[in-house]
Formats: C-alpha cells, sequence, structure tokens
C-alpha cells in the first residue's frame, strides 16, 4: 500500500466502544484511510448518544475537522428500535468525557452519503459497523447510489456459528435486519466481519488495563473504555473493518452467498450463509466474509493508531 | 362542507386507469379537495410509466399547473418490484395519449411530500392509491413527518375476504407490504379503502361505452380507458379515496385494527384485520375501514368530475 | 337418496353443542346415514369431556348401540392444546346430563377409523366435525387408508372471509392446522363446510326456546342445550356435514385447492382457498367447498331429526 | 459399566451405511447394549430399502434373532418425503449384500415402540438415529409412553455451527422437523449428537482401505461400505449413539434448550440451541448436546465391535 493513494471511506457506526476504536483507528492510518466524514445510526444506544460519542471520540483524538452527520433513530420496520447493554448505557463503557463542541452537519446521514459518493471519484467505500439502516434509506432513495460505492466493509452477522443478541443472530443484523438485506441486494461489493472472526480479534491479557494507567489522558480514556467494554464483551469487532482495509493480509476470507433472515421470531436477524455448491444451487457468492484474522498483527495495529493520536492534527494527514 | 375550505392533499399515485379516474375526480372537485400535487410510483407499471401517465392526465384535464414528481421505482425489500398486468402493458388500458410536454418535478417525490406537508399549515393529507413506498421512504427519512400529515387515505388491502393478485392480498399492499406498516405503523389517523368497498364500487352498465361514443375528446379517451380497464377489473378502487374525501356521507366505514403480513409466501401482504374485541386483544384501532359505499352517488360524482373538465382550467379553482 | 343404501360414517367429533345437534341428526336420518361409530377428539374441551359428552347425546338419544371410541388428547404440534369457550367449560351450554352408563369402546379412535373403514366395502364416510387429530393420525399410521375412505366431510376453515378464534382461523384448523393439513394432502374427496357457509346456518328466531319449554325431557334438554350456545354463537356449523350427506340440494358448493397455513402467529390455521385460475397457478381442486346452503329446508330437517327421537331406538334402524 | 446389566435399546434407524456401523456396534457391544429391536422408517432412502438394509446388516452379522420393524413411510407433515444422496440409491453405498430371508415383523414400528417400552421394566432406552418419525407417532398415539422411556439418543441436528443437507439444517431434522419437536417436547430425557460432534467422529486415514481388503467377508463388506460412504462424508455421525451409551466418557456433553424450527425455506430442520442464560429467558434445558469426542477410542471402540462379529452369535449374548 506504499504507493497508493489512501482510501476515503465514510465510516457509519454507533458508538459503542469498539465503534470508538474504530474511529480512532481510522484517524491513525493516514496512509491507508481518508476519513471524510462520520455517519451515526441508532443501534447500540439510541442516536442521540451514538451522535454525541462520536463527537467526544473526535475531540478525544483532536479531529474535529471531521463531518459527523446524525441519520436514523429507528429500523427500517421498527418504530422503537433495539438497543444493547454491552456499552453501558451511554456506549462508551460510562467513561465519562466532556460534552462535544463539535456540532452535527445539518445533513442527514443519508443524504450526506449520497452526497459524498457522488464526489468522491472511483467511488467511496462505506465503512459500516452499526445496524445498516442509514446505508439502506441512502439506497433505497437512490438506487443509482451503488454506481458510486466502491465497496461496503461491514461488521455484521454471524455465518457458521452462534450468534451473540440472540442464539442465531449477531446484534447488528438483529438490529435493523431488513436494512442489511436492502444492502446486500445492492450489487456493491461487500466485505463482511461477523462474530466468526470478530469473535477471535482479542486483546492480550492486560492491554487495556495497561492503558488505563498511562499517564496520558487520551490513552487512559481508551483503556478505561476498553477495560469496561471487555468485561462485557472482549473482542474487537469493528476496528476490524479498519483493520482490513489498511491491511487485508491480516485476514482469511471465503466467498459466500449471504441473506439475512427477516422471518419474525428467533431467526429474526440470522445469517444465512452458503458457501458449498449445494448449499449455493446456483445463486452466485454475493460477498467475502472473513474467518479468520491475525490477532497479534491487529493488536500492533490499534498500539499504533493509538500512538499516532500524539502527533498533532494537522501533521496526520 | 359548503364553506369549509377546500382540504390541501397530495395524491400519490401509480396510474393505472383508476388512479387516472381519481386523478380527474380530484380535479374536478374544487371545492372540497386542493390538490398541491401528484407524486409517482412504481406499482402498475414501472415509475417511468406512471410518471408519463400521470402527466398525460394532467393535459387531457388541461391542468398542466399542477407539479408531478417521480419517486420510488422499487419496493422496499424487492429490488425487482411487481407489477400488475390489469391495466395493460401502459398502464392506461392502452389508450394512447400525446407523450406529455409538462416535465417531471427534479424533485423526489418522498422529498416533495415532506416538503409539501411541512408547508401546510394544519398538515396535509394523503390520499395514496398505489403502493406506499414513497409515503413510508418519507417517514423513515424524517420520523417528525408524522406530525404534518393529517390523514392518510388510501386505497389497499383486503379486510374482510380474498385479494386479488394473491388469494389473500390485494395487488397495493402486495406491491410493497413492508412500506404499507411503515404508515400503519406512523400513528397517522387512517383512512383504508380496500377491496371490501372498492369490489362495490360498480360502475352502471353501459356508463363507460355511452362515454367512449362521446365526440368529446376527453370524454372519449376516458371512456375508452375505463372500457379497457372494465374488461380485466370493473371496479372503481382509487376514485373511492377522492369520493370519500369530496362526501364522506356516501361511505360507511368501522373502526379496525390492520397489520400487514410480511411473511414469505401465499400471505405477503394480506391484511390481518381486528375488529372483534376478542381478536384486538388490547390492540388500539389503528384505522377506519370502508365497508359499504352509495353506488350511485358514486357515479353521479364522477359524472359531475368530468363535467367539470369542460371548464377552462384558469376558472376552477 | 330412496332406493340408495344409508351411507356408512364415522363421527369424529368434540362434543360441544353443534357437535351434539350433529349426533342427533346423524341417527334422525336412517334412510340416508348409518352412524357406524362415534370417535372423540379434544378440541371443544378436553377429551374427558368430549368421550362423556358423546356418551350422554347418545343416552339421551336412547342410542346406547353406537360405540364411541376416544382419541387424541392434543393436537399434532401442541402438548398442550387449545380449547374455546362457545360450549361452556362442560361442553353442552351447561346443560346437566346424567353420567353415561355408557363405556368407552377400548380401541382408540385413530385405530377405530383404520379398522372400520377397512371393514366397509366401497369405504367409510368420515364425517369429522372437531379437530382433525384423530384422522390425520390414522392415515399417519396407515397411510394406505386412504383407498378405504370414500369421502370426508368435515366441518373447518374459513375460505373466503374472516375467522371466528383468530382474526384469520377457524377453530377446528386453528386447533390443529398440521392434523388439518394431513388430511387434506391425502388424496380423500374432500367436501368442506366451512364458517363460509355455517355462518348462514341459522335457526329461526324462537326456535331453541320454543324447543326448550317441551314438556318432552329430550326436546327441553336439546332446546336449552341450543338456548345456551345461541347466545355465544348462533350458527349450526357442524350440522351442516350430515345435513348434506342427507340432501345435497341444501346447498351450493364450488371447487377449490384448500391449504391450512402451519405459519406460528396470527395466520396459524387459516384456510388459504384458491379459486381463480390466477390464484390455483396450476394446482387441482382438492375439495369442493359449500358457500351457500337453504336454511329453512335445514331448520326443518333438524325438526323431522328431532321428532324421530321419539321412535324407539329398535325402529328406526 | 462392569457390573451393570446391558441397557435394553431400541435402535430407530434409517440404513444408511453410518446406521449399518451402528447395528454392528449396538450388537458388538452386548455387555452395555441389548438390541430388543429394530425399528426402521423413511430416511437415506426409502422404507423399503432401509427395511431391507437393515435385515442384510443383520444377516451379515449373524444375528436374525433380532426382530426388524418396518414403521412410517414418510415424515409428518409430507406426502412424499426427501432422501439424501449421501448413502448411494441404496443406502449401503453400493455394496451389493444377499437379499435377506430374514422377514419384516407384521408389526408397525410405531406400535412395537410403544409395546416394547412397556414390556421393559425401568424403561427402554430409544436410540433413533433417523428421522424421528416413527418414535413421534408413537408418542402422538399414547402420550403416556412417555413414561415408559428411560431416555432418547438420538444422532440429529447441528447446534453450534453449518447443516449439511441445507445451509442451517442437518439431514434427520430436515427430513421431519415436526417429529423431531415432537420428540423434544416428550419430557423424556434426550442425548443429542449432532454435527457439532459428528463432523469431529472421523475414521483415521486408511482404516476402510484395510478393513475393504480383508479376506473376512463380513469385514471386507463392512470396508467397502465405509470406503463408499467415505468419499461422500467420512463421519461417523450414527456411532456416536451407540459409542456413548457404552462409554460415556468418550464425549462431552453440554446442558441445552434445542427446539426445531418448523418454518418453511431454508430455516427448515435447524437446531435453534440456547445455552447461555440471555438466550434461555426462563426455558430449562431439555436435553444435553454432545460437542467433543475421543476420536482415537470411538475407532477402537468400533474396531473391537468388527471383531466381536467373529464370535458365534449364540455366544454373544
Amino acid at each position: 500500500m506504499t504507493d497508493a493513494r489512501p482510501t476515503p471511506i465514510i465510516l457509519d457506526c454507533d458508538p459503542g466502544v469498539d465503534d470508538a476504536i474504530a474511529i480512532i483507528m481510522a484517524l491513525g492510518l493516514p496512509d491507508a484511510i481518508h476519513l471524510r466524514a462520520i455517519t451515526c445510526v441508532a443501534g447500540n444506544v439510541p442516536l442521540s448518544s451514538t451522535a454525541r460519542n462520536a463527537r467526544q471520540i473526535l475531540e478525544l483524538a483532536g479531529r474535529t475537522d471531521i463531518p459527523v452527520h446524525g441519520g436514523c433513530t429507528r429500523p427500517i420496520m421498527s418504530p422503537t428500535g433495539r438497543t444493547s447493554s454491552a456499552h453501558g448505557t451511554d456506549g462508551l463503557g460510562g467513561v465519562r468525557l466532556p460534552e462535544p463542541a463539535l456540532q452535527l452537519q445539518p445533513e442527514h446521514a443519508a443524504d450526506a452519503i449520497r452526497r459524498i459518493a457522488r464526489e468522491t471519484p472511483g467511488g467511496i467505500t462505506l465503512c459500516a459497523i452499526g445496524p445498516l439502516t442509514n446505508v439502506a434509506l441512502a439506497l433505497l432513495r437512490d438506487p443509482a447510489l451503488a454506481d458510486h460505492v466502491r465497496r461496503i466493509v461491514l461488521m455484521g452477522g454471524a455465518c457458521f456459528g452462534p450468534g451473540n443478541i440472540t442464539p442465531l443472530a449477531e446484534f447488528n443484523f438483529y438490529a435493523d435486519p431488513h436494512a442489511a438485506q436492502i444492502v446486500f441486494d445492492a450489487g456493491v461489493p461487500i466485505v463482511l466481519f461477523g462474530l466468526d472472526v470478530t469473535r477471535k480479534a482479542l486483546l492480550s491479557e492486560g492491554y487495556s488495563a495497561a492503558l488505563a494507567t498511562s499517564s496520558d489522558q487520551r490513552r487512559e480514556a481508551i483503556g478505561r473504555m476498553l477495560g469496561a467494554y471487555e468485561s462485557r464483551d472482549p473482542c474487537l469487532h469493528d476496528p476490524c473493518v479498519i483493520a482490513w482495509l489498511a491491511d487485508p493480509d491480516l485476514f482469511e476470507l471465503i466467498e459466500a452467498h449471504v441473506e439475512i433472515s427477516l422471518a419474525d421470531g428467533v431467526a429474526s436477524g440470522q445469517s444465512v450463509t452458503r458457501v458449498r455448491d449445494r448449499h449455493l444451487e446456483g445463486r452466485k457468492p454475493n460477498c467475502r466474509v472473513a474467518v479468520d484474522v491475525d490477532n497479534a498483527a491487529l493488536e500492533r495495529m490499534l498500539s499504533d493508531c493509538i500512538a499516532a493520536l500524539d502527533a498533532p492534527a494537522g501533521t496526520v494527514m
């Protein structure tokens, strides 16, 4: 990736501690990634919290130049929505950061995705690490948008094993299964990081504790967030998406056809994954699914990104 | 309704012959109805056809002052969509009208619905006589829109008897069941004209034939459209919506709770209707459902509306 | 039917007031119907009650020569089962009849159906007016049984309108939808009396009251049962099955393809009915569905059957 | 197990090569297992084939004293049934064994299960290694049968990973999901060997080839069957059931709540498995699920069982 230009991305997220880490990584890999905007969606916590948390993380990182857009407050088919308890009630594991001075952009996330995608030569890379409502809404409003999206790299699903929020479903797909299916139907290249791989993306013992005792305020806050999160869910789900963009060699991927169960009941949001010919029955694979990760390398990349926070914002990019 | 101001409406439609008649009625009852805009959706025929047909009908009626907006090309959950054969391949029963000079507005139907609703004091009345994709998309993009919608009057569903497009489902709900459910979940007052009543909305024998032999070009075209349509489906489905706005006394309504089946298979799009307490099980009614119509009065109203076409456009409103 | 021999039938039932009336009619039309056995199933009330009620009705009718078999205590897929409140907690509308001296046969209903069908030259006619569990179990145990069943005449379903126990389902099909589908898959000729026709099978005003004041003990008990039932459900559902066997001309039937919804939720037990070619999509009709009844004639037939009770049992057959 | 009496079992199966191996193991462990009867069901191949194959294997093993009963020819809800291609068209991998002289018992498998269970002091252990139709039918016909079944040990399902016949379902549960759910609802202790463990139950390389070159006719036939099967599916699915009965220490089991998906479509027959408290939501575990196996010990046990075939039948038990 030495001579390549950084990939322009939008990060659609619902921070969330592991989303916060993904933001920090997206900022800390400027040679690989150009973060054009953060778009927020209801998910782990309500939109008001995810949109605040995203700005708090940007301020913590000293990167208030990144525009943040609020988006959908609810899933496509549920007027009320569903949240998760894994991130604390505020979404950042109870780590209290200052109220952000950075303002939300007036533009809706779905509109921002459409505009930026069309402004980006060669197409935008959408990194989606929350429920897919914003992305789906953008695609519904503008079907030709698919031509301006180079790739969607997303965290969601559980292709070959149990779910987390339910026995069969991972949270992001469960939270808005219809949005997820709309995205998989869009004809855009998809790279999928589901629980199959993110369950293997574990920090080594003591990693967060070491950070939490740092005298550096940023490191200490990140360490405390990770520590609070770890006690409930030790996996770096969302950072995998950013890590793959920066270094695809960290992951092993296979081709598959994924559809998301829209059924009521326990199957809601399940990733139905077909790999073998007898299961594909003529379907073409519609995504690549990550199945393994070089965990030590992932942790080194995270450490480098945290270190990169120390550099003045102006010099990073 | 003598001293009341006309009700401002948006007519969301997929013309379609009975949509065309509804447009003509919406124009022909200026004391009762102020048609602010026509928004088009894919349905009976593709969007390109419905958006053309709407403009052809406005030109036939001499009302090119009405803005027409194109909207969704496909249902929420189906990238391809479903059409019906009841309206001919062009949607107007094979009656060839001149290519319209009237241009489509650049604004997307869902955005127009949002803007006009917010501009209308007291809220807009949405008359929706096609699949509900445009309305649903507007509501998804802007949940607070519900506060600016006075009422949704819609043609769709089969509450107490068989469907038409499938054994259980009426076409509009079948074509986009998810959009229909989003609309019923929006908390807006709904009046529903389903097959239960529209199957009773029949023109008397010879009505369309008499029109078709008129020397007046408009009457003759309307008569031919109705004649072509009648041979496949003799019911004035969509005009019921407009007729009720002009004179609610023509219809008998009952309160009910309606949900739309999102299941795959034969139940897709079925209207699950609860009226009796033992079926409501604590649910509150979420709409009023028309169950009967004064058919002769409906036909007289249609005749009056066709007659009103003769008046110069400038004098109508 | 003058010179024809009476049709040998098994009456599979869950009495139930209207079942009780059906039993009385099956006994009161000896020229048309030869009641070989009564088989009982859990349904309106638990099996222990239906099996007792059937014997009480036989004793009331003076026909303790008819064997009664107990059968399934639960539906195919539900270990607990579902009951209805329309028949009182005892199933006979609170009319207390003496504990029966007549004993249940030791043979299980499903086994009795199999044995009698095979013993009956030309095949048995199964009259099934409760949940279809016994009949389905007999067919599962012995697929070749279908060759020994001349016809299944059954009360169940709601083909063209709302259900009763749920918005979409009639009680018998709802109580055991899997059994119903097994029966419809069996390849046996089926005549179906659903709510579409049985809702029209109403006794004239004062009919039951007049019976209830009779000095004759049998008439009085029947009148009181009908009166108690009427206040909750005024329709002679089950007797239609017997009436059609005795005089098919009382009913109008159409051909249809019926399948029973096995979905969870509100559609459970719904009769999905296809009549029009566009809905059949190549399926062959699998039953005839009653859509209308000569109500006055049905009531006369019932009166005649009640009168026939007066004749000594020995002379009836 | 030294001083314990052998466990009386019925082996309900659909041979099938791995069923054949299970039969051989059930015969080869007389200190642990007393095989009372083999009951056959349609599954891998039609009933006519499974009932023949079972008798051929008994004759190969010299154990024509074991009664064999034919049972259900079709799943509960499918008049036609579904077969698998993994066992060759005959079910024994194309290995031609002589037509059996041993006759089928006249008693239906479901009736035999009921009778033998009630005759067995302490209750029978049902080993079910095919679709569960026979067992379900016995339970439907006689709900109190559960009191006479000590335990059901079964091969079926895929609790924590992909299916085989479909992306989500294992063959036995897919072939008759309704029967499987009836069994899990019966309140009998269940030990479940699904793909989670049977995929780990692999013979070491060269094992079947070595057998196939044996000069002993029995060994050679077993080796050829295993070899033909191995090329399509190398797992000893069904033998795990027998191996666990003989030596539970070979397996690791966990408690879980399993239900079987009765939905149409791709989820049909999926094992929905709840282990964690947040997934159980108050449900009690309804079975123990095997998750690991000592593969080398399993293979040694198989070798011992094959060796035991050499002993004259009369001496084995």
